[in-house]
């Protein structure tokens, strides 16, 4: 994309919170022990030189070689949907037209055989594939294998680095370079990483890359004082480290920064889009231009040269959807090379005065190159390389204009982003347990790719990062809702299988909105709830019902514990009852409802709270919240069992969005945050309060205006505070933007630093006013140090630590010491959301029970676990998922830092037997691989770089044994797998 | 192009004038008599059908056959200028770049071999051609052979019809013809004529296209009511009988109008320019179409075809520079064929409906086509026509839109182009008299191809139409001026050589504006007249020198009578001789300054005029002028011999440019002549004036207004009066637009008829506030009655009749009986110009004298005949060039219509003798062939067609006989004839 800022639109907010959760035992803590490095072992790829470069154009030693790389930058959406792009519909709104692109790409490669070209998105290419003749696609897989079209990149969409969690990064990367391989085979498969758009880079990103086997990774947008800086030092190049606990070169990157982010240079755009002159080398036409053109070549690609360190320099010639008539391009670099070059053999040609050329050392070379080829020659170049151990965030690309605001532009779509991700988990796992019954079954037939695919498109970087068009975003939800019907039905059918009974099963898309018919009509239903985890859980369940009560019994046909409770906030009652599901399993739970009428809900009825009433308190045996009895608001939170008592002062603030000012035009928009003052108004000074407690939940509801209200929960059991705020519609009356944050205050002593995580993944230190690699000149008090939030950010002071978990990507920043706030943006109409607890959350299915049975004669089961021993803690079954015939694809990941829990000792390296952990098929065979599973793992190799930290060791790959597959912290082992499912699962 | 519409702008006006000429004695004559076509021969082409449509595509009896049209409409110059547009250049003012659109096309017809394309300008291609590798050529040249690109009209441009004189029509289309003959052989000789986007349309280019040999035109543009009228009617095909002299068939020709102006219909253009949505045939997309499409384009089809009589119909799928993307075109349309037909097949498909659309017959069948195969189908109809003799002129898209302004757009741009028509008659014949020591020789290079392809350049719709832009307008310029420098050094070779002498030519360029720097400063010099005409010529020699007085010796060293006039309009003194010059030869004067300082100078000093003076009058032996006392304008015209006497008052008017009322929107501009209300505004009541009397000529000079002069002239033996006027600056201030005319008032009785040229030619009535075909609603009672007025208009009333010559063509009318006008416009910056007695005017060549000798010891040649005998009245040579190594192409023309001048017989056949006519050369072979030279003329065939009025006879050929070549009236014959160069020319 480029950038398209609509006016700016603050409206109603979501949901968000939930603090603790996997941060060791509770949201207050002790801080982090620094952990050596020591224990790790070695994880690095064999040091033999990556193969994929022989095909590469041959360059001149003595000379400055301008690689030309022809690309074109696709966006699976943004100003059109992905359909409009593909199709070229709506080019009154944006000309592109994505087929066309293909089309005459290849055309124009196979008129000319020194062309080269790279593409990138498979969401368009494979599209484009699938509609092609066998000709056509053997001509295709010719030019492949002769490295004449490259693939870069080589995901499903070039994500966005903010706004997306790792897990759907790996599955939409995994999801387009199996396509490649499974196409061109080892051709196919992309060297570099190509990452020209996204709006920041996150440190993860790398290290993902990194475990992926690329040998190198290119951007275009950076901070524009880190870019000057970058060039005087000639440091656009480096080795990039991109994990604090895995063990180099494991995560390490080669990154380039491309000198135009991702477009030709100045007056050498010859696209149908551009309006440069083409080459006009005909001296005999008024219009000759060729003398003047090659000399402007040269000297700028004598400047570009200088900011990098070897007789190497890249040009991108393309952009936004480019090349949809490539001969246009093609036929101009053809004129402009054979010109340029002539100049080499004939220094007596068209520059004259060669002595003067030699002078200013500018004998310049140009060829068709690739990203893969220029890197080739970087690595070739043998040089020790600077080392970068932060990220690219936050990006602004001039004063005034930080990239933070789509941090939280979209919220909705955000969420619903997430609970997506939740639910192709379990769509893949049940998939993965039952084998083809899933598939084929009474129900038709099911289906995790339509989810897989939207998913992957999702975390396309105008996508998930919220910067897309109204009508572009809706579709981005219509591609998840339809991606969730086929995985409705794969559940059915694995969910009959699995139960033994065929019931009708009722999904309730709407329970987030606390909506779902079959619980608030029937007098009887089961509740299937089943749990992705590797482990099993507790869950608080929550139903919309009609008044009444409820027997609920569990599997084992006990009663278990249920209120229905009503709530300010909601006309709907809801149903109560916690919960137990074993690891990758599910649990039935039957509901029927009794006779007597309206018996609790009297008791329960929430009373407003009064100034000056006694202090306003919710409480379970780890924590408890105090409110302050004037404002209502938060004042203090405890953890009961370690005697700690944290002050934190809660509430919400507006910024008022810029709509520029003397200082520079920049206004507040999708991309961009830009309050116009540091200082953020009060929501308002006080909040209204009612106290919602029985023995299955203590709720705190907050209204704080018409149009902003919270809810402060607690579960028995639980080691967090949850907090599930709804703000919106926010009034615009009064012509004023609004950026709504919450933000928590507190006493702690954080010399200004806080802490974010990189793609709900890895955390990172923040400071203030400072980045690591330059020193600073901020314009932005506020958007300046805002930081994407993927899952988690936090304060300490060394004795303890406040942390904030987020449902969704939100922006952040500590703008205080002690004091942490998160940004909600222009989100759709205030609907009150479910909090979660987890990314992985207990999957709800309802029926009305009694289904047919679904092996004949064979009792159903109410309960059932996927595993036949639970997994540590520190292990996340990161994928499960279908990957051919008989064949499952499986990622093991510690998730915890090198060091990040030292009291319970989760960050040591942990060890699973993979021997008849599955209760539903036996691994025939195992086989590692890369992250992305294109490459065996033993076999897979990639370009040495030589850091200027030292050298590093490339050990080699240690035996594989399924019975003892060891993760080291942090670390993500990806296996296929052979399988064969039993017959009675 | 389609319609750019500049701010009007009124500026200087031009010169023109002179009356009589050609037309029979005097311009005061009897009416045209008028005479049987019985004594007309035959000259009619052979009867067989032409060959050439054996490769278009099968077609569906039983079905309507929809014949899509791939093409593209490449205006040679408009809002860019030809370099622009064929590489590209300034996109941003206009998206267009011909050199992609070649490329792109090409890739496409190879890519699938169902698919056609058709090509038209030649200006283009031929450039587009030389630039393909030989590889490239013979792909393009199988394309050709098997008809998958065809090529359609093949002039070097789609030239204008009002504004162009035949002969430089004639000369662009065997330019455009011949290359195709040369590349590609009868393969790539057009079958059709097409004319898609000229605004109106003149019966002599359908006369010229038929004796070219086309067998149907197909054109865009014509009146909105006779559009309407012709669907109603189904006459939107028929057969245009474009001569009144020519026998049928040979001018008659098939023509057809296309449905949409050379549009796709609504919401069916898939070019990069358009934006419609493209269709999505996969029924999975959001975006699906193609059912609702194919339901569109059946009704779309259905309909259209009821305007036409057979069961084909055709669409015009391309436009204005389209197809620079071909695929995308292609893509489309392949899917749309695809789509309607799989209905043929099976109606239970996506039309689910099957019985209705049987009920309403629309089976439709859709094909890739030509214009050429679509004619075929229409000819194989074997129908009977309806028969048209008028023309489409005016050209109105709307009430109040009449595209009559146009005819008088750029004036000076109008005449530079008929001046330069002039010389590069001149230089052709020069380059055939001489043979290839013209063109190699003591000057350099000599070469009339420059201009001839400058020319040709000039005949476009937009380029002498007056209706580019005025950058480009410039760049005509520049290009004619640039093919002048190759023709005068191949006149200094060809004067070299034939005169026997090196001078040191000098051509005086802008002897127009009274600028030679070799007469004003030179005590002596030498004047060599060229006369192009196959007579001798009579001339008075008018050239700026300093004061004085001069002796000239004819070229047998006689002293001629000479006179220097000082002129109230110029500071520049002008030497005046009368010179005589034999037939396609020269006359060398030898001019000297004599010492004598100033003798007649005050003598002929011009006196201004007063009111109540004397009749102001002018007269030579054959005319005499007078000039009313009171206001100074002309009076009466009398012709001496006949006793008749014409009360003429000629005065100058202007119009005030409609800007738009509440009528219609639309203003006066470059196309579209509007004015604010019917009557005009005199330009003064009365002029100053001077009188100017020698020997030599008699001349009134008249000043209306600051801005507006006249001169009106009389040279001795003249039949005519010359009236050269000078318009300009025209006041703006005001902001009222001005439209100036000249206006001719006579008490002429001509009960609303007038008469006007069609392309210099033949002679339409025209009546005012009617149309031939159809009841005319006039909605502008100026701009409706104007027509193109190439060389003449007239009036009369069966007696007298008034003929106004004009030197470029103008717009002119006649709104009240006796009255005649003539427009003038925006032209540049008002110099005195010369006026000009005929198209083909001598060329004046200066020399200092006393150059080397050419043929060692051999006497130079003072003058000289390239005709051993001159040519009779009613024959024009109007071919006389280079067609190849030892070949001249000759084309002699019967200058006379049928019965035009039946007192002195020269509308009589004419028979002209060959053999030994040319005194430089012996022909040694003679080939006749179609107008264009591109086929011969014994073998060549047309389509037959059966018109309403009867059938019509095809006779053969007869034999050649150079020794007699017998011209009927109004006919062309055309020859290539093998020449050998005598030794001593």
């Amino acid at each position: 994309m480029g950038v398209y800022a609509p006016l700016l639109g603050v409206g109603p907010g979501p949901l968000w919170g939930s603090m603790g959760r996997r941060m060791s035992s509770c949201a207050l803590s002790p801080p982090l022990s620094s952990v050596s490095f020591l224990f790790l072992l070695l994880l690095a790829t064999p040091g033999a030189r990556a193969a994929g470069y022989e095909t590469c154009p041959v360059v001149q030693p003595d000379m400055l070689n301008v690689h030309l790389v022809a690309h074109t930058h696709d966006d699976v959406g943004w100003l059109k949907t992905v359909d409009q792009y593909y199709y070229g519909i709506e080019n009154d709104v944006q000309h592109a037209g994505v087929q066309y692109i293909l089309d005459s790409v290849i055309s124009a490669l196979l008129a000319e055989p020194t062309r080269r070209f790279i593409y990138v998105e498979m969401a368009f290419f494979s599209r484009w594939w699938h509609e092609q003749t066998n000709a056509t696609q053997e001509i295709v897989r010719n030019l492949v294998h002769q490295g004449r079209l490259e693939f870069a990149n080589g995901g499903w969409v070039m994500n966005d680095e903010a706004a997306t969690h790792y897990g759907a990064i790996v599955d939409q990367m995994t999801l387009g370079l199996r396509f490649l391989e499974d196409t061109f085979g080892n051709d196919g498969r992309p060297r570099v990483a190509w990452h020209i758009d996204p709006f920041g880079h996150s440190r993860e990103q790398a290290s993902l890359f990194a475990q992926m086997g690329f040998d190198g990774f290119f951007f275009g947008r950076l901070d524009y004082q880190d870019k000057l800086v970058r060039k005087e030092r000639r440091e656009m190049e480096q080795v990039w480290r991109a994990s604090a606990s895995l063990r180099a070169p494991t995560a390490d990157l080669f990154t380039g920064v491309l000198p135009n982010n991702y477009n030709p240079p100045e007056g050498l755009c010859w696209d149908v889009l551009c309006a440069d002159q083409p080459v006009v080398d005909d001296p005999r036409s008024p219009e000759y231009n060729a003398k003047e053109l090659v000399s402007y070549f040269l000297k700028l690609a004598t400047a570009q040269g200088q900011s990098y360190r070897t007789n190497h320099t890249v040009m991108t010639m393309g952009s936004d959807f480019q090349y949809e008539n490539a001969n246009m391009w093609f036929k101009n670099l053809d004129k402009l090379i054979q010109l340029v070059n002539m100049q080499d053999v004939c220094t007596c040609g068209l520059i004259h005065d060669s002595s003067q050329q030699q002078a200013n050392g500018s004998r310049v070379h140009v060829l068709y190159s690739t990203p893969a080829c220029y890197l080739w020659e970087l690595n070739k170049a043998n040089l020790t390389w600077s080392v970068k151990e932060d990220d690219f965030f936050p990006y602004a690309d001039g004063p005034h204009m930080f990239w933070t605001g789509y941090f939280s532009s979209r919220p909705a779509l955000k969420r619903y982003e997430r609970l997506s991700y939740n639910f192709l988990q379990v769509c893949n796992q049940l998939e993965a347990l039952v084998g083809p019954a899933a598939n084929v079954g009474p129900y038709g037939y099911g289906d995790s790719a339509p989810l897989n695919e939207a998913m992957a498109v999702l975390q396309h970087h105008d996508a998930v990062s919220g910067t897309s068009r109204q009508h572009v975003a809706n579709d981005y939800a219509r591609q998840l809702a339809a991606g969730w019907g086929p995985c409705e039905v794969l559940l059915s059918n694995a969910l009959a299988k699995l139960s033994g009974s065929k019931e009708s099963f009722s999904f309730c898309r709407y329970l987030n909105i606390s909506i779902c018919p079959l619980s608030q009509t029937s007098a009887h239903f089961q509740v299937t709830v089943y749990n992705p985890l590797g482990r099993k859980v507790d869950w608080m369940v929550r139903l919309p019902v009609s008044e009444g009560l409820f027997l609920v019994k569990d599997p084992s046909n006990k009663t278990v514990p249920s209120k229905v409770v009503e709530l300010p906030s909601s006309d709907n009652p809801e149903l109560l009852f916690p919960a137990s599901v074993p690891a990758l399993g599910f649990s039935i739970y039957s509901i029927t409802r009794m006779p007597v009428r309206r018996p609790q809900a009297r008791l329960l009825q929430p009373r407003p709270q009064k100034f000056g009433s006694p202090v306003l308190s919710i409480k379970n045996e780890y924590l408890r919240a105090t409110f302050h009895p004037d404002t209502g608001f938060l004042r203090t939170i405890e953890v009961l069992d370690q005697k700690l008592v944290l002050p934190v002062s809660q509430a919400f603030f507006w910024y008022n969005a810029s709509m520029g000012d003397k200082q520079s035009d920049q206004a507040s928009g999708a991309y961009i945050f830009r309050p116009s003052r540091a200082k953020p108004f009060p929501v308002s000074h006080w909040a209204q309060t009612h106290l919602v407690k029985t023995a299955l939940v203590q709720e705190v509801h907050q209204k704080f205006s018409a149009w902003c209200s919270q809810v402060v929960r607690l579960y028995p059991g639980q080691r967090h505070l949850e907090l599930e705020w709804t703000v919106g519609p926010i009034p615009v009356g009064d012509k004023w933007g609004k950026e709504v944050i919450s933000r928590f205050d507190t006493p702690l002593k954080t010399l200004g630093s806080f802490y974010t995580d990189s793609n709900g993944r890895e955390v990172l230190k923040r400071r203030r006013d400072y980045r690591p690699s330059w020193k600073l000149n901020q314009t932005e008090p506020v958007a300046g140090n805002y930081y994407p939030v993927n899952s988690r950010i936090y304060i300490t002071d060394g004795k303890m630590q406040l942390t904030v978990l987020t449902d969704r990507s939100q922006g952040g920043s500590s703008l205080r010491d002690g004091s942490l706030e998160l940004m909600a943006r222009d989100a759709a109409a205030g609907h009150r959301l479910l909090a979660e607890k987890e990314l992985l959350a207990p999957q709800v299915v309802l029926a009305p029970g009694g289904g047919a049975s679904y092996h004949h004669g064979v009792a159903p089961r109410t309960q059932f676990s996927g595993l036949s021993r639970e997994l540590l803690p520190s292990v996340r079954l990161l994928t499960l998922a279908r990957w051919g015939p008989e064949m499952l694809l499986l990622r093991l990941e510690h998730q915890f830092a090198l060091g990040e829990d030292s009291s319970r000792n989760l960050s040591s390296p942990v060890t699973v037997d993979l021997r008849g952990l599955f209760s539903t098929f036996t691994i025939t065979r195992l086989q590692e691989t890369t992250l992305a599973a294109t490459q065996l793992r033993a076999s897979a190799s990639r370009l040495k770089w030589t850091p200027k930290t030292g050298p590093v060791s490339h050990p080699t790959v240690p035996r594989l044994d399924p019975a003892s597959i060891t993760l080291q912290p942090m670390e993500i082992r990806t296996f296929v797998a052979s399988v064969q499912w039993k017959e009675d699962s």
